[in-house]
């Protein structure tokens, strides 16, 4: 088989303005590539007629007559694209004309559509509530925004449970965490990095529910046999004002049983990269996904790598509280209101997952088997060390070998998760260097 | 978060028609959950304006008058499902009530829309040639069929290779194991089997593209550092008449190096059940897909979970050759002349891909770590002999404990595969009861 | 293969004593089954003429004649041991009698030799402080007891680093983790829980050493190709004053970098049973072993299974500190000062290693893959909620989903290790029934 | 904790003899490393009374007076040994002075003992038959050598089953795979290759022991559950004459099932490594061990690296036939005669035992999970095509990938094995470089 892990480059341009070259457009042009959408950035300089610019960060130059649009995108190695179409105020239609990836020389033509992007209006980061009336059972690249944000700006809105079901008790959606979103990041460019700061994170009902059950990750032979009878549905209270989480109809034995609420996301994605299917929303990967770490709480800022333009933010499946691995299946799933913050840091694009809390940092590797998922959280967290901390592989050996934590983070997923993690007091006495 | 595997039931009917009740209709039903399409098989019965039938196997009355039609479900359980709409032809739309997942006793509406199957021609089983001109880079349930076939039909078909490249070295299609089909096989409903005999398979070009690479997961340490390097195109020259295979500019040691063509299918697959989001072609699980098993070459026949109606059959990725594990993570990827014949068993679903050979039953097992996959595939062997050879338990343990062989497919993908077989000379004492 | 898991049940007696049948005499029977010493315990209580008593458990009977001995087992399901010998003092010789345990009815003989255990002083716990002058490399059933203690007694002694030097900086002993013992420990018997509080664990010198190293098990393929330099040793100072440890040399940007102590015993472990061969002191196992778990510090207490007669408990390789699972290959490797006490449960040994703390419960548990693992501690950590605090398994499932805590103890050793914890507060509401 | 992996470095020395300086003496040197034995192989050239000579390969001088003897060894990089002792005939004994290996300078003292191996008659290679009286339950480097053989010499002997039972039926052993052996082969030294060419495996009596058992690594959730009654002993009869064996009492169903005999050796092995304590004839390693590899069979030579003085090969454990993995726990359990003939390759030691047969070369990787297993097999099969078909990476890949067979060799010990296997017939056309 071929998976290619291509990154595409696209193009799209303006109409003419009058006056000077002034003028400054952005779109997002969507090319077929025999029925696969890709989607990419144009951003246009020019005076309306001559154009410059970049095609996700590749130059290019241009040009209007009358309405009919040609660019030319050139990349380092001396590739180039062409687009020719016809503008309709801030739409675009037209044919590129790629090189083709398996003949060198031969050129292959694809119909593209573009849509120009609204500048922001201009001003200091807003606080912006936003009330979800659809919700996603895909992370999908494909799916329109249901609302543009800048870096800076912070988000009030609200996730329903894994279910479907919101803060009313209602189904809202299909089961399977449905998530809110995607939020379009305006400045967010794939290889870039999306900063989500958790900046509030609260049950916004007195229930969650749960399962009794053990997954078979956590059942050696004895427990295989004994476990027949387990997975009965199991309603807990959330007692928001004394923070704590109950059965709601305990046996006998597990009467005075109760556990304080440690509200988290579940769910917490990047649209990603072309050359993947959308993923399922109960799916894991590079760009976040169905998670399932309880160290994704209050107060915690988690960092994604970019690979669509707008980054496109996905966020849903939250947990009033979640012991390691989600072993039950389902944590106590519940709705939630959430307030976050989105920043955009240029380039640096991490390799898993981040999370970082006040006392410490956390790279969250995914993968089919613990053992990589070991070795990707390792590798990543080394690399963070590097390039934020200065730390040469020698260095990071040291810190690591001596103070490390691995945690497990998800047992419950067709992917597992493992987080390593340092305590940030440890690294105070180290410089750190960004971001 | 919460993943549920339910089965959806939904339904529908048809107009009624003049004369007695002799009417028989076939819809395809979609319903839409909240922006996720669940397909279903509806048959009616009747005079035209009193129906009774089924719908994905659960019982239905229903009733049409002056275009307008009504039907309800009713499952084992008495749960029921409505739905309510209007008939223009062939096609139907209205709204559907369902039992509310999350609530007993409440109910929810959604959107469905409904297409009549064309019923097939009278006659024996048919070969039809299928020449495509669209290919799929995704498994998924929501692509219209390119043809529909009845078991026992036989389709003569091409495939082109993992990058999209077809018999006259011609890109066709994006990279990423582009698939042919779907083909709806008629007859064949969610819980069926879907026998696919591969009655012919060869290249049908002169060459096939490859790698000199190694997998991560075939790489110890010391290789891991070596390896560096690795990864280049490696393009073999097919010479049909010989029936042999050979790099096309060898290194000076592997002049004379060259291999017998064992032409295999790399992908075959149905539609994923709902539930699932549609799959990358480079993925694999219980519907097949990129399976990358080199025993699925000519003469053998595959058994595939049904999960949708019509089956939805995919096939390409097509290897001139190839090692256990894909070890170089392209094999020799070429376009193929596919031959196949369709047929359907009702139920008995297995959990796992089954190939049979002339000499060999096997089964894949396929996870995120050879450990799993193992699992898969003994659990899978033991059920086959137990449904087909009637072999308890411990039997079963004799049998594979003298005598199962266990090789890995695949190693390339996300996840891996590893076949379990038993030589059928040794089953011949056992009298099969089945299929 | 055929590696069985038999319990061994062997015999002995002890020489008439004049007056009533008031003696009590207890016995270590060496019994030489082809070449392999099985070790069993025997206690007789008698006149001197006559014996009833028991052989690992086993009730027998038997008698006394001029230095004549006979002995007969007799186990549950009727299958007899017969002992014959001579005894001399306070040692013993013969031949016993056993079943063919691969013919029924069949018999076999074997010599035997036992050597009197003698009766520990009255009077209440002790406290001895030994030094020792000899360490094992092997966690082995068949290395002479360095002493004997009795259930309650405290222990203080030392361990030297895993290079076998001492807190003076002399080498003592055979690199690979030479361990302090073993100590019998009067009143352990098979199928027993040994319990080690670790009263007082402190380094005490002023260096350790380590490596810069990454361990396998942690590298992704970048870090395979980058990690290539590393595995120089890196010693530390132990600031014991301030407790705190730093690079004694270190790099510039590791100027400031300095990490808590936290001693701990890597090694601590029983002998294993009939049936293994004795283990090296890197291995892992039921029995514990070079553990290397982080939590395992002073002040908590170690749940062991017993395995032979007087448990032989081994201990060594201490930590100054570690991070999760040792990615340095080393840790702070040092000397340190142990005070310990012993304890014995009847019966209710765990299937692996338990850890007890303040605020914690945890499980230790080690296979050949982190997978295996997380099975295994959970599996165990699920017997303990079942044994001690009454819970079913649908409870404990609920506990765990809320609240199980998974950590990665070990990833250098032939085994890998994972602990599953608990909080205790979260127990605090179930009455724990023991122990 | 600190496993060293060194490799120690000892010596000795012999009397003087009249004449010229013609004499030459062999030794074997077991220094006493704090407890812990290690071997060394001592050659000594000279006239009696100065000597010249290596020791484990390293050059040494030295000199002998009245019995008194003096040796000093120099390593490449100028570390020295120096052993003192008194000559006693063919005896010697003394003390060894060593570098400490934990303080740059300082030395410690060490006692050694030192046996003189018997020079082997003249002659070509000769076929030796033992009958074996002793068994061995471990694979241990201290065992007294039951025979000393040359390089091309044959051996005719016989095993007996696991279960400790002879070609009579009579309990000869304990049960644990009990081995025949070791033998002592003259001119393996440390850093050699064994070569071990299975002449003659065939059963010797007319029955095998298996249980109808699934190993937990082969059973999925569902079998875990209803496997739980499995693991009756299930005896089969061995029908020399045809050829294949059967079930000695079927179930009905199984009263027509019979298998081919394929007889083969689970346990081949040399002693492992100094540092390694002796290991259990139910656990494996590079040394090879119980491999329960199917292929090793009749007219195959297994390749084993050599680790001490003479090798000392061990074989036992014979099955009549066994499937993949072994997922019965036990094969076709039987005793057997056995013919072999032992070659040695001077250095070259593989990484993983290596098999090879008249049509393929295979390698056997084992370790704590398949994943590692495959990755030993492959990077291993990497350097055997390197080294003996003088292949580069980027070839070896393109072998690999277009031809590369994985045989999942052992599920059931604690350790499992994977195999890489490649046919020879497509390795003809690459010249062979060796051996």
């Amino acid at each position: 088989m071929r998976i290619a892990w291509l990154v595409l480059f696209v193009l799209i341009f303006a109409e003419r303005a009058s006056g000077a070259g002034t003028l400054r457009e952005r779109w997002l042009v969507t090319t077929d590539l025999w029925g696969n959408p890709s989607h990419a950035l144009l951003e246009l300089h020019g005076d309306g007629r001559a154009w410059t610019g970049t095609f996700d960060g590749d130059p290019l130059t241009g040009e209007t007559r009358g309405g009919t649009v040609r660019l030319r995108v050139t990349a380092a190695g001396g590739t180039t694209w062409s687009y020719d179409g016809k503008r309709d105020g801030d739409a675009m239609r037209g044919t590129a004309d790629w090189p083709d990836s398996n003949h060198a020389g031969r050129r292959v033509r694809h119909a593209f559509v573009a849509r120009r992007i609204a500048e922001p209006p201009p001003g200091p980061p807003r606080t912006v509530t936003f009330e979800p009336t659809t919700y996603s059972n895909e992370f999908s690249p494909h799916r329109a925004p249901v609302l543009t944000v800048r870096a800076g700006d912070t988000v009030r809105t609200r996730t329903i449970d894994s279910g479907g079901v919101d803060a009313a008790d209602e189904t809202r959606a299909l089961y399977g965490n449905p998530q809110t979103g995607p939020f379009f990041v305006d400045g967010a460019a794939p290889g870039d990095t999306l900063v989500v700061h958790l900046v509030r994170l609260r049950p916004n009902r007195d229930f969650a529910d749960s399962l009794d059950d053990l997954v078979a990750r956590a059942r050696g032979a004895s427990l295989a046999v004994a476990a027949r009878g387990l997975g009965k549905p199991v309603r807990w209270t959330i007692d928001r004002e004394r923070g704590v989480a109950r059965p709601q109809a305990p046996s006998e034995r597990l009467r005075h049983f109760e556990v304080p609420l440690r509200p988290m996301l579940g769910g917490l994605a990047v649209a990603p990269p072309f050359g993947m299917a959308p993923m399922s929303t109960g799916d894991t990967g590079r760009f976040g996904g169905n998670m399932d770490f309880n160290e994704i709480v209050e107060g915690t800022t988690v960092y994604l790598p970019v690979y669509q333009p707008g980054a496109l933010l996905y966020l849903g499946d939250a947990h009033a509280r979640q012991g390691d691995g989600e072993t039950s299946q389902y944590a106590l799933e519940t709705s939630m209101d959430v307030e976050f913050r989105v920043d955009v840091m240029h380039g640096k694009a991490p390799s898993s997952p981040r999370v970082e809390s006040a006392s410490a940092i956390m790279v969250l590797g995914q993968a089919g088997s613990l053992e990589d998922a070991v070795r990707a959280a390792t590798t990543d967290l080394v690399d963070w060390l590097r390039k934020d901390y200065g730390l040469d592989l020698s260095e990071s050996a040291q810190v690591l070998g001596s103070s490390v934590e691995y945690r497990i983070a998800n047992l419950a997923g067709r992917s597992v998760g493992v987080a390593a993690k340092l305590d940030k007091s440890l690294l105070a006495g180290l410089a750190r260097i960004a971001p």
